[in-house]
Protein backbone atom coordinates (compact mmCIF):
# COMPACT_ATOMS: atom_id res chain seq x y z
CA UNK A 1 0.00 0.00 0.00
CA UNK A 2 2.33 2.45 1.20
CA UNK A 3 4.87 0.67 -1.38
CA UNK A 4 2.19 1.66 -4.52
CA UNK A 5 2.27 5.54 -2.78
CA UNK A 6 6.02 5.22 -2.82
CA UNK A 7 6.39 4.08 -6.81
CA UNK A 8 3.84 6.49 -7.84
CA UNK A 9 5.18 9.42 -6.86
CA UNK A 10 8.59 7.98 -7.74
CA UNK A 11 7.20 7.76 -11.18
CA UNK A 12 5.82 12.14 -10.80
CA UNK A 13 9.05 13.09 -9.09
CA UNK A 14 11.49 11.59 -11.76
CA UNK A 15 9.15 12.88 -14.55
CA UNK A 16 8.95 16.14 -12.90
CA UNK A 17 13.10 16.29 -12.46
CA UNK A 18 13.33 15.68 -16.49
CA UNK A 19 11.21 18.86 -16.78
CA UNK A 20 13.57 20.80 -14.57
CA UNK A 21 16.73 21.68 -16.09
CA UNK A 22 16.70 24.91 -18.03
CA UNK A 23 16.74 24.08 -21.85
CA UNK A 24 19.68 22.81 -23.11
CA UNK A 25 19.83 25.57 -25.67
CA UNK A 26 20.96 27.90 -23.14
CA UNK A 27 23.47 26.13 -21.48
CA UNK A 28 27.09 24.90 -23.02
CA UNK A 29 26.08 20.79 -23.51
CA UNK A 30 28.13 18.92 -21.30
CA UNK A 31 27.29 21.13 -18.20
CA UNK A 32 23.68 20.26 -18.48
CA UNK A 33 24.59 16.30 -19.55
CA UNK A 34 26.52 16.21 -16.17
CA UNK A 35 23.92 17.72 -14.58
CA UNK A 36 21.35 15.43 -15.56
CA UNK A 37 23.35 12.66 -15.46
CA UNK A 38 23.28 12.62 -11.35
CA UNK A 39 20.33 14.24 -11.45
CA UNK A 40 18.43 11.14 -13.18
CA UNK A 41 20.55 8.59 -12.05
CA UNK A 42 18.12 6.29 -9.43
CA UNK A 43 17.70 7.06 -5.34
CA UNK A 44 14.81 6.42 -3.78
CA UNK A 45 13.64 9.88 -3.84
CA UNK A 46 12.48 9.99 -0.59
CA UNK A 47 13.04 14.10 0.22
CA UNK A 48 10.96 14.96 -3.01
CA UNK A 49 8.55 12.28 -1.62
CA UNK A 50 8.51 13.86 1.67
CA UNK A 51 7.70 16.93 0.48
CA UNK A 52 4.66 16.00 -1.37
CA UNK A 53 3.53 13.64 1.22
CA UNK A 54 3.42 16.67 3.86
CA UNK A 55 2.12 18.81 1.41
CA UNK A 56 -0.84 16.45 1.01
CA UNK A 57 -0.99 15.83 4.74
CA UNK A 58 -2.48 19.68 5.01
CA UNK A 59 -5.10 19.46 2.11
CA UNK A 60 -2.13 21.05 -0.52
CA UNK A 61 -1.84 19.66 -3.60
CA UNK A 62 1.09 17.41 -5.68
CA UNK A 63 1.28 19.39 -8.23
CA UNK A 64 2.27 22.75 -6.36
CA UNK A 65 4.99 20.99 -4.77
CA UNK A 66 6.44 19.64 -7.18
CA UNK A 67 8.72 22.36 -8.13
CA UNK A 68 10.08 22.02 -4.23
CA UNK A 69 10.12 18.44 -4.42
CA UNK A 70 12.43 18.89 -7.42
CA UNK A 71 14.44 21.76 -5.93
CA UNK A 72 15.60 19.33 -2.79
CA UNK A 73 16.55 16.50 -4.43
CA UNK A 74 18.37 18.99 -7.07
CA UNK A 75 20.56 19.88 -3.35
CA UNK A 76 20.75 16.24 -2.57
CA UNK A 77 21.79 15.56 -5.75
CA UNK A 78 24.95 18.41 -5.41
CA UNK A 79 25.54 17.09 -2.36
CA UNK A 80 26.55 13.54 -3.44
CA UNK A 81 28.31 14.67 -6.20
CA UNK A 82 30.81 16.82 -4.56
CA UNK A 83 30.77 14.47 -1.46
CA UNK A 84 32.60 11.84 -4.02
CA UNK A 85 35.51 14.02 -5.56
CA UNK A 86 38.92 12.88 -4.92
CA UNK A 87 39.46 15.71 -2.28
CA UNK A 88 36.51 14.43 -0.33
CA UNK A 89 35.36 10.98 -0.30
CA UNK A 90 36.97 9.59 -3.23
CA UNK A 91 34.21 7.95 -4.93
CA UNK A 92 34.53 5.39 -7.90
CA UNK A 93 30.83 4.17 -7.50
CA UNK A 94 27.09 5.64 -6.74
CA UNK A 95 24.18 3.45 -6.70
CA UNK A 96 26.11 0.74 -9.06
CA UNK A 97 27.37 3.71 -11.24
CA UNK A 98 30.58 5.79 -12.02
CA UNK A 99 30.58 8.65 -10.18
CA UNK A 100 30.28 12.06 -11.88
CA UNK A 101 33.66 13.13 -11.66
CA UNK A 102 34.87 10.14 -13.33
CA UNK A 103 32.51 10.47 -16.04
CA UNK A 104 32.85 13.99 -16.25
CA UNK A 105 36.17 14.75 -15.08
CA UNK A 106 36.70 17.06 -11.71
CA UNK A 107 36.03 20.70 -12.79
CA UNK A 108 32.87 19.16 -14.21
CA UNK A 109 31.96 17.86 -11.76
CA UNK A 110 32.35 20.77 -9.58
CA UNK A 111 30.43 22.87 -12.07
CA UNK A 112 27.72 20.72 -12.22
CA UNK A 113 27.36 20.49 -8.38
CA UNK A 114 27.48 24.19 -7.88
CA UNK A 115 25.00 24.49 -10.85
CA UNK A 116 22.41 22.05 -9.37
CA UNK A 117 22.53 23.99 -5.79
CA UNK A 118 21.83 27.22 -7.75
CA UNK A 119 19.26 26.10 -9.66
CA UNK A 120 17.49 24.66 -7.39
CA UNK A 121 16.30 27.91 -5.75
CA UNK A 122 14.73 28.77 -8.92
CA UNK A 123 12.86 25.72 -8.88
CA UNK A 124 11.83 26.44 -5.71
CA UNK A 125 10.23 30.38 -7.39
CA UNK A 126 8.82 28.51 -9.71
CA UNK A 127 5.71 27.50 -6.60
CA UNK A 128 4.85 31.14 -6.78
CA UNK A 129 5.39 32.29 -10.43
CA UNK A 130 3.80 28.96 -11.76
CA UNK A 131 1.39 27.79 -9.00
CA UNK A 132 0.62 31.10 -7.38
CA UNK A 133 1.42 30.06 -3.67
CA UNK A 134 1.94 33.29 -2.39
CA UNK A 135 5.00 35.25 -2.23
CA UNK A 136 5.80 35.24 1.67
CA UNK A 137 5.70 31.00 1.85
CA UNK A 138 8.04 30.88 -0.61
CA UNK A 139 10.72 33.28 0.30
CA UNK A 140 10.36 31.46 3.36
CA UNK A 141 11.06 28.12 1.68
CA UNK A 142 13.51 29.91 0.09
CA UNK A 143 15.32 30.73 3.58
CA UNK A 144 14.63 27.86 5.46
CA UNK A 145 16.65 26.10 2.38
CA UNK A 146 19.18 27.71 2.70
CA UNK A 147 19.73 27.61 6.26
CA UNK A 148 18.98 24.03 6.76
CA UNK A 149 21.35 22.91 3.97
CA UNK A 150 24.13 25.69 4.28
CA UNK A 151 26.99 26.04 7.14
CA UNK A 152 24.55 25.33 10.30
CA UNK A 153 22.81 22.50 8.36
CA UNK A 154 24.19 19.78 5.38
CA UNK A 155 27.31 21.62 4.21
CA UNK A 156 27.95 22.53 7.97
CA UNK A 157 27.56 18.30 9.28
CA UNK A 158 29.91 17.31 5.58
CA UNK A 159 32.22 19.38 6.80
CA UNK A 160 32.43 17.86 10.60
CA UNK A 161 32.06 14.48 8.95
CA UNK A 162 35.49 15.73 6.83
CA UNK A 163 37.37 17.32 9.95
CA UNK A 164 36.35 14.04 12.67
CA UNK A 165 37.36 11.37 10.56
CA UNK A 166 40.16 9.95 12.43
CA UNK A 167 38.95 11.39 15.64
CA UNK A 168 35.54 10.94 16.37
CA UNK A 169 35.15 9.82 19.67
CA UNK A 170 32.06 10.42 21.09
CA UNK A 171 28.28 9.41 20.26
CA UNK A 172 27.36 13.19 19.86
CA UNK A 173 30.07 13.91 17.86
CA UNK A 174 28.45 11.09 15.18
CA UNK A 175 24.85 12.25 16.06
CA UNK A 176 26.04 16.09 15.06
CA UNK A 177 27.25 14.80 11.89
CA UNK A 178 24.19 12.79 11.39
CA UNK A 179 21.31 15.53 12.40
CA UNK A 180 23.12 17.75 10.08
CA UNK A 181 24.18 15.38 7.29
CA UNK A 182 20.76 13.82 7.15
CA UNK A 183 18.02 15.30 9.43
CA UNK A 184 18.59 18.56 8.09
CA UNK A 185 17.36 18.16 4.29
CA UNK A 186 14.49 15.93 5.86
CA UNK A 187 13.39 17.90 7.93
CA UNK A 188 13.57 20.79 5.36
CA UNK A 189 11.38 18.81 3.06
CA UNK A 190 8.52 18.36 5.34
CA UNK A 191 8.72 21.71 6.51
CA UNK A 192 9.00 23.10 2.76
CA UNK A 193 5.79 20.58 1.99
CA UNK A 194 3.88 21.96 4.63
CA UNK A 195 4.59 25.70 3.88
CA UNK A 196 3.19 25.00 0.09
CA UNK A 197 0.24 23.85 1.68
CA UNK A 198 0.32 26.95 4.68
CA UNK A 199 0.87 25.00 7.67
CA UNK A 200 0.59 26.66 11.41
CA UNK A 201 3.71 27.67 13.26
CA UNK A 202 2.31 24.76 15.80
CA UNK A 203 2.29 22.46 12.90
CA UNK A 204 5.85 23.32 11.35
CA UNK A 205 6.77 22.45 14.80
CA UNK A 206 5.63 19.19 14.95
CA UNK A 207 6.95 18.58 11.24
CA UNK A 208 10.51 19.52 12.12
CA UNK A 209 10.18 16.87 15.18
CA UNK A 210 9.07 14.30 13.32
CA UNK A 211 11.73 14.70 10.49
CA UNK A 212 14.59 15.03 12.98
CA UNK A 213 13.64 12.07 14.85
CA UNK A 214 12.90 9.60 11.40
CA UNK A 215 16.15 11.46 10.00
CA UNK A 216 18.01 10.02 12.59
CA UNK A 217 16.40 6.75 12.32
CA UNK A 218 16.79 6.55 8.80
CA UNK A 219 20.80 7.56 9.20
CA UNK A 220 21.19 4.82 11.84
CA UNK A 221 19.58 2.11 9.17
CA UNK A 222 21.63 3.01 7.07
CA UNK A 223 24.71 2.82 9.34
CA UNK A 224 23.00 -0.65 10.59
CA UNK A 225 22.10 -1.94 6.61
CA UNK A 226 25.77 -0.94 5.62
CA UNK A 227 27.81 -3.42 7.39
CA UNK A 228 24.52 -6.09 7.13
CA UNK A 229 23.60 -5.77 3.97
CA UNK A 230 24.81 -7.04 1.01
CA UNK A 231 26.62 -5.45 -1.91
CA UNK A 232 23.87 -6.29 -4.89
CA UNK A 233 21.16 -4.25 -2.87
CA UNK A 234 23.15 -1.24 -2.06
CA UNK A 235 25.06 -0.82 -5.12
CA UNK A 236 28.47 -0.55 -3.26
CA UNK A 237 30.70 -2.42 -1.47
CA UNK A 238 29.67 -3.50 1.84
CA UNK A 239 31.36 -2.12 4.64
CA UNK A 240 32.55 1.06 2.88
CA UNK A 241 32.68 3.11 5.48
CA UNK A 242 34.48 0.51 7.86
CA UNK A 243 37.31 0.16 5.06
CA UNK A 244 37.67 3.98 5.60
CA UNK A 245 37.96 3.46 9.36
CA UNK A 246 34.48 5.59 10.04
CA UNK A 247 32.78 5.05 12.82
CA UNK A 248 29.22 4.30 12.88
CA UNK A 249 26.60 3.91 15.74
CA UNK A 250 26.65 0.43 15.79
CA UNK A 251 30.21 1.03 16.74
CA UNK A 252 29.48 3.23 19.67
CA UNK A 253 26.19 1.02 21.37
CA UNK A 254 26.30 -2.06 18.95
CA UNK A 255 23.80 -3.76 16.62
CA UNK A 256 21.18 -4.73 18.99
CA UNK A 257 20.94 -1.53 21.12
CA UNK A 258 21.47 0.88 17.54
CA UNK A 259 17.94 -1.41 16.13
CA UNK A 260 15.82 -0.09 19.05
CA UNK A 261 17.12 3.14 19.08
CA UNK A 262 15.70 3.15 15.27
CA UNK A 263 12.10 1.80 16.68
CA UNK A 264 12.05 4.08 19.44
CA UNK A 265 13.12 7.19 17.18
CA UNK A 266 10.46 6.61 14.86
CA UNK A 267 7.54 5.93 17.34
CA UNK A 268 8.84 9.00 18.93
CA UNK A 269 8.39 10.63 15.38
CA UNK A 270 5.23 9.20 14.77
CA UNK A 271 4.23 10.91 18.55
CA UNK A 272 5.27 14.52 17.31
CA UNK A 273 3.32 13.89 14.00
CA UNK A 274 0.18 13.16 15.97
CA UNK A 275 0.32 16.39 18.09
CA UNK A 276 0.32 18.55 14.65
CA UNK A 277 -3.60 18.33 13.80
CA UNK A 278 -3.40 16.99 10.20
CA UNK A 279 -5.84 16.21 7.62
CA UNK A 280 -4.40 13.46 6.59
CA UNK A 281 -0.89 12.18 8.67
CA UNK A 282 -1.34 8.96 7.17
CA UNK A 283 0.86 9.11 4.44
CA UNK A 284 3.74 10.31 6.49
CA UNK A 285 3.17 7.55 9.29
CA UNK A 286 3.46 4.66 7.04
CA UNK A 287 6.64 6.26 5.37
CA UNK A 288 8.24 6.49 9.15
CA UNK A 289 7.25 2.86 9.54
CA UNK A 290 8.82 1.87 5.83
CA UNK A 291 12.03 3.94 6.55
CA UNK A 292 12.45 2.06 9.48
CA UNK A 293 11.77 -1.50 7.92
CA UNK A 294 13.70 -0.95 4.66
CA UNK A 295 16.07 -3.36 4.12
CA UNK A 296 18.11 -1.17 1.37
CA UNK B 1 34.35 62.55 -6.31
CA UNK B 2 33.37 58.94 -7.43
CA UNK B 3 36.95 58.01 -5.68
CA UNK B 4 35.13 58.94 -2.40
CA UNK B 5 31.90 57.37 -3.20
CA UNK B 6 33.71 54.22 -3.30
CA UNK B 7 35.88 54.27 -0.31
CA UNK B 8 32.76 55.20 1.69
CA UNK B 9 30.68 52.43 0.39
CA UNK B 10 33.58 49.72 0.33
CA UNK B 11 33.73 50.75 4.02
CA UNK B 12 29.90 50.34 4.59
CA UNK B 13 29.82 46.47 3.00
CA UNK B 14 33.31 45.28 4.31
CA UNK B 15 31.87 46.00 7.60
CA UNK B 16 28.28 44.51 6.23
CA UNK B 17 30.59 41.61 5.24
CA UNK B 18 31.85 41.37 8.78
CA UNK B 19 28.42 40.61 10.25
CA UNK B 20 27.26 38.63 7.53
CA UNK B 21 28.15 35.23 8.05
CA UNK B 22 26.06 32.29 10.45
CA UNK B 23 27.79 32.86 14.43
CA UNK B 24 30.87 31.00 14.65
CA UNK B 25 29.03 28.78 17.89
CA UNK B 26 26.63 27.33 14.87
CA UNK B 27 28.89 26.14 12.23
CA UNK B 28 32.35 24.13 12.70
CA UNK B 29 35.59 26.81 13.29
CA UNK B 30 37.44 25.84 10.60
CA UNK B 31 34.31 25.98 7.86
CA UNK B 32 33.90 29.76 9.00
CA UNK B 33 37.21 30.41 9.05
CA UNK B 34 37.41 29.59 5.39
CA UNK B 35 34.18 31.34 4.42
CA UNK B 36 35.60 33.97 6.14
CA UNK B 37 39.28 34.39 4.42
CA UNK B 38 38.21 34.49 1.41
CA UNK B 39 35.05 36.98 1.53
CA UNK B 40 37.29 39.27 3.52
CA UNK B 41 39.95 39.01 1.45
CA UNK B 42 39.99 42.60 -0.26
CA UNK B 43 38.73 43.11 -3.64
CA UNK B 44 37.35 46.04 -5.52
CA UNK B 45 33.43 45.31 -4.29
CA UNK B 46 32.09 46.26 -7.19
CA UNK B 47 28.79 43.74 -7.21
CA UNK B 48 28.31 45.66 -3.92
CA UNK B 49 28.93 49.27 -4.65
CA UNK B 50 26.44 48.67 -7.71
CA UNK B 51 23.63 47.54 -5.93
CA UNK B 52 23.84 50.06 -3.35
CA UNK B 53 24.33 52.74 -6.41
CA UNK B 54 21.19 51.30 -8.30
CA UNK B 55 18.89 51.02 -5.21
CA UNK B 56 20.05 55.11 -4.73
CA UNK B 57 19.55 55.60 -8.25
CA UNK B 58 15.91 55.39 -7.94
CA UNK B 59 15.56 56.68 -4.60
CA UNK B 60 15.80 53.36 -1.91
CA UNK B 61 17.74 53.28 0.62
CA UNK B 62 21.69 51.83 1.10
CA UNK B 63 20.45 50.26 4.84
CA UNK B 64 17.76 47.95 2.38
CA UNK B 65 20.09 47.15 -0.06
CA UNK B 66 22.78 45.71 2.37
CA UNK B 67 21.68 42.37 2.63
CA UNK B 68 21.77 42.02 -1.53
CA UNK B 69 25.16 43.60 -1.68
CA UNK B 70 26.81 40.84 0.70
CA UNK B 71 24.73 38.22 -1.13
CA UNK B 72 26.21 38.82 -4.46
CA UNK B 73 29.56 39.15 -2.84
CA UNK B 74 29.44 35.64 -1.25
CA UNK B 75 28.87 34.74 -4.70
CA UNK B 76 31.95 36.07 -6.38
CA UNK B 77 33.59 34.67 -3.87
CA UNK B 78 32.43 31.16 -4.01
CA UNK B 79 33.37 31.78 -7.88
CA UNK B 80 36.61 32.80 -7.12
CA UNK B 81 37.18 29.85 -4.48
CA UNK B 82 36.25 27.27 -7.20
CA UNK B 83 37.70 28.63 -9.91
CA UNK B 84 40.78 28.72 -7.96
CA UNK B 85 41.00 24.71 -7.57
CA UNK B 86 43.62 22.58 -8.73
CA UNK B 87 40.97 20.83 -10.97
CA UNK B 88 39.86 24.17 -11.97
CA UNK B 89 42.40 26.94 -12.50
CA UNK B 90 45.00 25.97 -10.06
CA UNK B 91 46.06 29.33 -8.51
CA UNK B 92 48.20 29.08 -5.61
CA UNK B 93 47.87 33.00 -5.05
CA UNK B 94 45.06 35.29 -5.69
CA UNK B 95 45.36 39.30 -4.74
CA UNK B 96 48.53 38.24 -3.62
CA UNK B 97 47.37 35.94 -0.70
CA UNK B 98 47.34 32.25 -1.34
CA UNK B 99 43.88 31.09 -2.42
CA UNK B 100 41.47 29.21 0.01
CA UNK B 101 42.12 25.35 -1.21
CA UNK B 102 46.11 26.57 -0.19
CA UNK B 103 45.24 27.49 3.45
CA UNK B 104 42.64 25.32 4.51
CA UNK B 105 42.90 22.31 1.91
CA UNK B 106 41.11 21.07 -1.15
CA UNK B 107 37.93 19.58 0.66
CA UNK B 108 37.22 22.32 2.82
CA UNK B 109 38.05 24.89 0.22
CA UNK B 110 35.06 23.29 -1.46
CA UNK B 111 32.93 23.45 1.32
CA UNK B 112 33.33 26.86 2.22
CA UNK B 113 32.47 27.65 -1.48
CA UNK B 114 29.29 25.51 -1.21
CA UNK B 115 28.16 27.29 1.72
CA UNK B 116 29.10 31.11 0.41
CA UNK B 117 26.78 30.26 -2.19
CA UNK B 118 23.88 28.73 0.28
CA UNK B 119 24.09 31.45 2.51
CA UNK B 120 24.08 34.64 -0.46
CA UNK B 121 20.40 33.38 -0.69
CA UNK B 122 19.49 33.78 3.41
CA UNK B 123 21.31 37.00 3.27
CA UNK B 124 19.07 37.80 0.21
CA UNK B 125 15.33 36.58 2.56
CA UNK B 126 17.05 38.97 5.13
CA UNK B 127 16.34 41.62 3.02
CA UNK B 128 12.16 41.16 3.70
CA UNK B 129 12.60 39.86 7.28
CA UNK B 130 14.71 42.69 8.72
CA UNK B 131 13.88 45.48 5.96
CA UNK B 132 10.67 45.00 5.38
CA UNK B 133 11.15 44.75 1.18
CA UNK B 134 7.84 43.49 0.09
CA UNK B 135 8.21 39.25 0.08
CA UNK B 136 7.10 39.62 -4.33
CA UNK B 137 10.16 41.82 -4.61
CA UNK B 138 12.58 39.97 -2.64
CA UNK B 139 11.97 36.64 -4.13
CA UNK B 140 12.39 37.87 -7.80
CA UNK B 141 15.95 38.75 -6.85
CA UNK B 142 16.15 35.02 -5.32
CA UNK B 143 14.63 34.00 -8.98
CA UNK B 144 17.33 36.33 -10.50
CA UNK B 145 20.47 35.17 -9.13
CA UNK B 146 19.87 31.93 -9.29
CA UNK B 147 19.41 32.44 -13.41
CA UNK B 148 22.02 35.31 -13.06
CA UNK B 149 25.04 33.02 -11.28
CA UNK B 150 23.70 29.73 -12.34
CA UNK B 151 24.01 27.43 -15.48
CA UNK B 152 22.18 29.87 -17.37
CA UNK B 153 24.87 32.40 -16.23
CA UNK B 154 28.13 32.80 -14.25
CA UNK B 155 28.29 28.52 -14.24
CA UNK B 156 27.80 28.19 -17.96
CA UNK B 157 30.31 30.74 -19.07
CA UNK B 158 33.22 28.87 -16.58
CA UNK B 159 32.22 25.70 -18.10
CA UNK B 160 32.16 27.35 -21.51
CA UNK B 161 35.52 28.51 -20.45
CA UNK B 162 37.41 25.55 -19.16
CA UNK B 163 35.68 23.48 -22.23
CA UNK B 164 37.34 26.19 -24.92
CA UNK B 165 40.68 26.81 -23.30
CA UNK B 166 42.18 25.29 -26.33
CA UNK B 167 39.80 25.89 -28.59
CA UNK B 168 38.63 29.28 -28.71
CA UNK B 169 38.66 30.36 -32.33
CA UNK B 170 35.87 33.65 -33.14
CA UNK B 171 35.53 36.64 -31.34
CA UNK B 172 31.68 35.30 -30.64
CA UNK B 173 32.67 32.60 -27.87
CA UNK B 174 34.99 34.87 -26.22
CA UNK B 175 32.26 37.25 -25.84
CA UNK B 176 29.70 34.42 -24.54
CA UNK B 177 32.10 33.57 -21.96
CA UNK B 178 32.86 37.02 -20.97
CA UNK B 179 29.52 37.84 -21.11
CA UNK B 180 28.50 35.47 -18.69
CA UNK B 181 31.60 34.78 -16.56
CA UNK B 182 31.22 38.60 -15.73
CA UNK B 183 28.50 40.41 -17.23
CA UNK B 184 26.16 38.24 -15.73
CA UNK B 185 26.82 39.26 -12.26
CA UNK B 186 27.08 43.10 -12.67
CA UNK B 187 23.44 43.41 -14.82
CA UNK B 188 22.60 40.84 -11.59
CA UNK B 189 23.80 43.24 -9.43
CA UNK B 190 21.90 46.43 -10.52
CA UNK B 191 18.73 44.85 -11.02
CA UNK B 192 18.21 43.55 -7.51
CA UNK B 193 19.68 46.84 -6.07
CA UNK B 194 16.84 48.29 -8.74
CA UNK B 195 14.44 45.71 -6.82
CA UNK B 196 14.65 46.83 -3.81
CA UNK B 197 13.52 50.09 -5.05
CA UNK B 198 10.43 48.95 -6.46
CA UNK B 199 11.69 49.85 -10.17
CA UNK B 200 9.19 48.90 -13.66
CA UNK B 201 10.10 46.82 -15.84
CA UNK B 202 11.41 49.02 -18.14
CA UNK B 203 13.53 50.28 -15.87
CA UNK B 204 14.88 47.09 -15.34
CA UNK B 205 15.23 46.24 -18.98
CA UNK B 206 18.15 49.93 -19.26
CA UNK B 207 19.63 49.03 -16.10
CA UNK B 208 20.04 45.27 -17.54
CA UNK B 209 21.57 46.92 -20.46
CA UNK B 210 24.00 49.33 -18.92
CA UNK B 211 24.76 46.32 -17.33
CA UNK B 212 25.76 44.16 -20.17
CA UNK B 213 27.46 46.98 -21.52
CA UNK B 214 29.67 47.85 -18.75
CA UNK B 215 30.29 44.35 -17.84
CA UNK B 216 31.85 43.30 -21.17
CA UNK B 217 33.70 46.94 -21.33
CA UNK B 218 35.31 45.57 -17.23
CA UNK B 219 36.23 42.26 -19.23
CA UNK B 220 37.73 43.87 -22.02
CA UNK B 221 40.11 46.51 -19.48
CA UNK B 222 40.95 43.91 -17.30
CA UNK B 223 42.32 41.85 -20.21
CA UNK B 224 44.12 45.00 -21.59
CA UNK B 225 45.47 45.42 -18.14
CA UNK B 226 46.22 41.80 -17.74
CA UNK B 227 48.64 42.21 -20.48
CA UNK B 228 49.75 46.19 -19.77
CA UNK B 229 49.84 46.11 -15.97
CA UNK B 230 52.05 45.40 -13.71
CA UNK B 231 52.80 42.99 -11.39
CA UNK B 232 52.36 44.66 -7.94
CA UNK B 233 49.03 46.64 -9.20
CA UNK B 234 47.50 43.51 -10.19
CA UNK B 235 48.45 41.44 -7.43
CA UNK B 236 49.43 38.67 -9.78
CA UNK B 237 52.05 37.71 -12.18
CA UNK B 238 51.57 39.59 -15.46
CA UNK B 239 50.16 37.48 -18.75
CA UNK B 240 48.83 34.89 -16.51
CA UNK B 241 46.29 34.43 -18.61
CA UNK B 242 48.54 34.43 -21.83
CA UNK B 243 50.65 31.66 -19.95
CA UNK B 244 47.59 29.50 -19.57
CA UNK B 245 47.34 30.32 -23.27
CA UNK B 246 43.96 31.59 -22.91
CA UNK B 247 42.85 33.81 -25.49
CA UNK B 248 42.01 37.54 -24.25
CA UNK B 249 39.80 40.21 -26.38
CA UNK B 250 43.38 41.98 -27.76
CA UNK B 251 44.30 38.61 -29.26
CA UNK B 252 41.54 38.75 -31.65
CA UNK B 253 41.03 42.30 -32.47
CA UNK B 254 44.80 44.46 -31.08
CA UNK B 255 44.90 46.81 -28.38
CA UNK B 256 44.20 49.83 -29.97
CA UNK B 257 40.78 48.47 -31.18
CA UNK B 258 40.25 46.69 -27.39
CA UNK B 259 40.78 50.14 -25.89
CA UNK B 260 38.29 51.76 -28.55
CA UNK B 261 35.65 49.28 -27.80
CA UNK B 262 35.81 50.06 -24.20
CA UNK B 263 34.68 53.54 -24.89
CA UNK B 264 32.05 52.80 -27.21
CA UNK B 265 30.39 50.54 -24.71
CA UNK B 266 30.40 52.63 -21.86
CA UNK B 267 29.23 55.41 -23.95
CA UNK B 268 26.19 52.58 -24.74
CA UNK B 269 25.85 51.80 -21.29
CA UNK B 270 25.34 55.69 -20.55
CA UNK B 271 22.95 56.02 -23.11
CA UNK B 272 20.83 53.21 -22.04
CA UNK B 273 20.94 53.76 -18.63
CA UNK B 274 19.50 57.96 -19.37
CA UNK B 275 16.91 55.94 -20.88
CA UNK B 276 15.39 54.58 -17.16
CA UNK B 277 14.14 57.91 -15.94
CA UNK B 278 16.01 57.45 -12.74
CA UNK B 279 15.90 60.22 -10.16
CA UNK B 280 19.45 60.10 -9.68
CA UNK B 281 21.74 58.56 -12.86
CA UNK B 282 24.68 60.20 -11.34
CA UNK B 283 26.77 57.48 -9.47
CA UNK B 284 26.10 55.19 -11.72
CA UNK B 285 26.67 57.23 -14.84
CA UNK B 286 30.24 58.17 -12.88
CA UNK B 287 30.54 54.63 -11.97
CA UNK B 288 30.79 53.86 -15.87
CA UNK B 289 33.54 56.53 -15.92
CA UNK B 290 35.50 54.86 -13.77
CA UNK B 291 35.50 51.40 -14.66
CA UNK B 292 36.49 52.36 -18.21
CA UNK B 293 39.54 54.25 -16.99
CA UNK B 294 40.80 52.40 -13.83
CA UNK B 295 44.35 50.89 -13.74
CA UNK B 296 44.18 48.14 -11.56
Amino acid sequence: MIGEYITSNTEIVESALTQSLPPAWQIPLPLRESMNYSLMAGGKRLRPILVLAAAESLGGTKEAALPVACAIEMVHTYSLIHDDLPAMDNDDYRRGKLTNHKVYGEAMAILAGDALLTHAFYSISQAHKVHGIPAERVLAITEELSAYAGARGMVGGQAADMLGEQGITKLEELEYIHSHKTSDLIVFSLRAGAHIAGASHAQLQALSQFGHAIGLAFQIQDDILDIIGDEAKLGKPVKSDEKQQKVTYPYFIGMEASEKKVRELTSQGKEALLQANLVHPERLLQLADYLMKRDH
